[in-house]
């Protein structure tokens, strides 16, 4: 299997953290999002979206890809450790929390809609920040309210990490570690956040520590 | 069964097509989203995000939400007609042409952006409508690649309709019905598309069909 994702892509963070929690080793393909290299035709081959990641099998099939399905194909293929619970309520609740980060406020700060804020918008720096920071944050307050509920133990929702970690890790290295924004208003997500931290699977896929990783 | 939902909505619309193909049938509840109702207290209780749509069940526990997390669960607890395919790889290709919509581009044309666009960034509405229309055909064309594989039918992903179909669907009205997009670089998307009207479940439960619809 080879992954194609780059270090600053939380997408790309989200599919190693589900495959380190399996134990599945992958090989990496670094495509630089920060330089376009995913429009080359090479690459769009891959991915017709031009997005990061995409997962390609050994089974000569179009390559997988958006990292909630890569992360259910592998929860459905290799189902220990799970990372959606058993019942059909708490897979709900699991995958809610999931894409209020997946599919409501990541997608507004990846590096299309930046580009587009900056080169056809022609927006100052100090409002493109304010826009990544808003929506970063944004995500966090919903997801802190949801976890609130008693469904919610040591993790999002009990005592082992879902999906719902994975999102929720992803949401705060983007609101805190890329953008800078104040998260003293979500604690219950800085807690979970720092229970995922203590597992190898969540901190060693950490987008600052890896290679060719800077924000300068 | 409750659901909260605005005939604007295209994730509404997703569930409500998932509801009906599956024969089931819920109390509709209407949340002005033109008029921010969204925002109100008694309804952020129900949502946190402040978005539809919000599925209640009868069971007294926190609603279900995000409507891609609403259409698994359906699919788990009512697996008849299926939603998905019964693959773990075809599962992920339906799964990955849903959430180019659901996760990519349909969250860059929601109400709560078009506000920020207008109001907090003074955007002309020219600017706007071409934010609109930029999106929302950039998702149809990947869609449109990925429809040239040999998996896609007479639907998206075989020969019955899948959340991938329920996502296109949606994310044609969305491209086509209100933002007036030029879809003639996209025929197989709208093949699809007028497959998926064929069927009562989807053309029935068209956003610009339902009770207090207008564009203008």
């Amino acid at each position: 299997m080879k992954l194609y994702g780059f270090w600053r892509s939380l997408a790309t963070y989200r599919v190693k953290v589900a495959l380190a929690l399996k134990g599945m080793q992958v090989e990496e393909v670094s495509i630089d999002l920060l330089k376009g290299m995913q429009h080359q035709p090479d690459y769009k081959s891959v991915n017709p979206q031009a997005v990061v990641p995409s997962l390609v099998l050994d089974d000569g099939k179009p390559p997988l890809f958006q990292s909630m399905a890569i992360m259910e194909w592998l929860d459905e293929t290799k189902p220990q450790p799970p990372l959606l619970p058993k019942d059909p309520r708490g897979r709900a609740r699991v995958r809610g929390i999931a894409l209020i980060s997946a599919a409501d406020a990541h997608p507004l700060v990846v590096p299309r809609i930046r580009v587009y804020l900056e080169k056809t918008l022609q927006l100052p720096e100090e409002k493109r920040n304010a826009w990544l920071m808003h929506w970063s944050l944004e995500a966090l307050k919903a997801m802190e309210v949801h976890l609130k509920e008693k469904d919610t133990g040591r993790f999002c929702h009990g005592d082992s990490p879902t999906i719902a970690d994975i999102c929720l890790a992803g949401q705060v290295v983007g609101a805190q570690g890329y953008f800078k924004c104040d998260v003293s208003s979500v604690p219950t997500v800085m807690r979970v956040y720092e229970e995922c931290m203590k597992l190898e699977a969540f901190s060693k896929a950490h987008p600052l520590k890896q290679p060719g990783a800077s924000l300068h």
